[in-house]
């Protein structure tokens, strides 16, 4: 790599990335991108990072994968919001390893991911790092005022939903790190790989407004679900019985001994929405479900603050639940 | 570090920057930041990494300073655009070895900076990272749609202009790489430690309306020059007597057996603006400078393109400048 000029790559990328829709006022290439804010939105910004050997294992992920992924977990926070996603900037460090084909590889998958979210890219910086590799993502988007959707709008008596399955990325990353037999866990494997955000989804639920309070299951279903009860100062009763659980991960966690709850709970990286429905929204929530515009299920109700977080199992028992996700300074499950 | 919570630290730094003005609907804490863009401007966004051992060297530098450094680094590009910085958001990779006290020095310089700059903190994203310590930021600014400059508008004819001196700062690293006698090259050190974007006088020059051009210096001032010529299709005859050097670049240059203009073209990291200005405009520029809102030099004159970029020296000669600057892929100067 050391071969090839900065500049010239830089260059490269920029003409790969060329397109420069009416919201753009100015590309890549100047001191800074110039975006044309829409009228009755607010801006949304959002930065997320991964770090090799922290956040993946280039023994586990190709880096077309990752490209794909560092796109991902950034939509979904936009997605969380409510928002459309429309641009992102790019911060690179490049490791001494890594070949110009490692580069093309990753923004091949950059690419992909962000072409079929519609995002420009509009700004980067590329450096030499001696340490691991790492991307940073910031995502601008936007979202109409009267729809954005914080972590702090839940209420008591809502019913609280969350799109597709969870626990399936944890499982997958499960599999790959104990080597197991990956017969059959090849879903699993991924969803940890290439989480797909749910674009779509969140932008629909709040257009149709049927949500109180959204967050994206990124640290984990108890850890995300934690963050949104705290900050709209209520509690939460989940069925545990209801988790939507994908039967790759139930098997998976049959084979191996384990419980498809702890990953559904505790596991992480699902980019799902989890969200808070009042009861009058519901049945609109349910005609769009109809629809086809968003696959949710109900897993539990909002509830006073002082209950704080419990689950009600399958034989009606209920147990305490300690919220609970991935912290990097840890490096374990954390508090 | 390992003791501490990620999310603890996280919480602890939200409250140190609480403030949120009023164009910030939603700050830190949430999936995303939410802003109220102003009418009638373009949003600008730019974003900017420092690693350790890459950019700068903890040995030479304070935690404190590498957190004013990298603002400072981020508000320059805003200010080439003749932009007003309004909000940042930090990714962070924190090294093994890092105590919590470096993180709070790291957060000192930052808020000391994003204060004198009047800057919100509205997101971020805190990791752990095998690797050398690393910062990137994302700066949102503003700017009024009919005062955004970029680096394409220069035409034949314009004067060139820079702001304070160059050279400054890479005479400041070289003095420290060489364990050099530091005495009298405190001014130099702190250039490259402590370099101050020029926010106040961007701004000024394009409400003022007098550039056609502008770009910060950061790679060196014929590497930047070389970037705007380029975008905007001249060529650039310097008048190499007229560079703005600083005393104590002269005197360091002077004892050193080096050449001081060789600093002033080559070096870096000066967070100067460099910007062309139309004849008829240039009465203004002067009158700005002498009510001292503006300290800025007429160091040449846009030329056709196809002489390309020269400088004449106190005796009339022309010299050929290739324009160069560093290169963090080649590790050294790069053409």
């Amino acid at each position: 790599l050391a071969k090839t000029s900065e500049f010239g790559f830089i260059a490269q990328i920029q003409e790969q990335f060329s397109s420069t829709p009416d919201f753009v006022a100015l590309g890549i290439g100047d001191d800074a991108a110039a975006l044309r804010p829409s009228r009755g939105t607010y801006s949304l910004l959002t930065t997320d990072t991964l770090i090799a050997g922290t956040h993946f294992s280039l023994a586990y992920s190709t880096f077309e994968q990752v490209g794909e992924k560092v796109v991902a977990v950034n939509l979904s926070d936009i997605a969380a919001m409510g928002g459309r996603p429309r641009a992102f900037l790019i911060a690179l460090g490049v490791s001494q390893e890594m070949q110009l084909s490692d580069l093309s590889q990753l923004y091949r998958g950059i690419k992909k991911a962000s072409r079929s979210a519609n995002l420009t890219l509009i700004g980067g910086n590329t450096t030499r790092s001696d340490g691991p590799f790492f991307i940073t993502l910031t995502l601008f988007g936007e979202v109409a005022k009267k729809q954005m959707l914080t972590r702090s709008g839940a209420c008591v008596g809502d019913a609280i939903y969350v799109t597709g399955t969870v626990g399936d990325a944890a499982a997958g990353l499960d599999c790959l790190k104990q080597s197991r037999v990956r017969k059959g866990s090849t879903h699993l494997i991924r969803r940890h790989q290439m989480p797909q955000a749910r674009t779509a989804a969140g932008a629909r639920i709040a257009e149709a407004k049927v949500a109180s309070a959204m967050i994206d299951v990124s640290d984990g279903l108890s850890a995300d679900l934690g963050h949104l009860i705290m900050q709209s100062g209520v509690g939460a009763a989940l069925e545990l019985s209801q988790l939507p659980l994908s039967p790759a991960l139930k098997r998976y966690a049959k084979q191996t001994q384990q419980a498809a709850l702890d990953f559904a709970l505790y596991g992480g990286e699902d980019y799902e929405l989890l969200f808070s429905v009042p009861k009058r929204k519901e049945k609109k929530l349910v005609q769009l479900r109809q629809e086809g515009f968003i696959q949710a299920t109900r897993i539990g109700t909002i509830v006073p603050k002082k209950e704080g977080m419990c689950g009600r199992d399958i034989n009606g028992r209920i147990h305490k639940i300690t919220p609970r996700g991935y912290d990097h300074f840890m490096n374990k499950p954390s508090a």
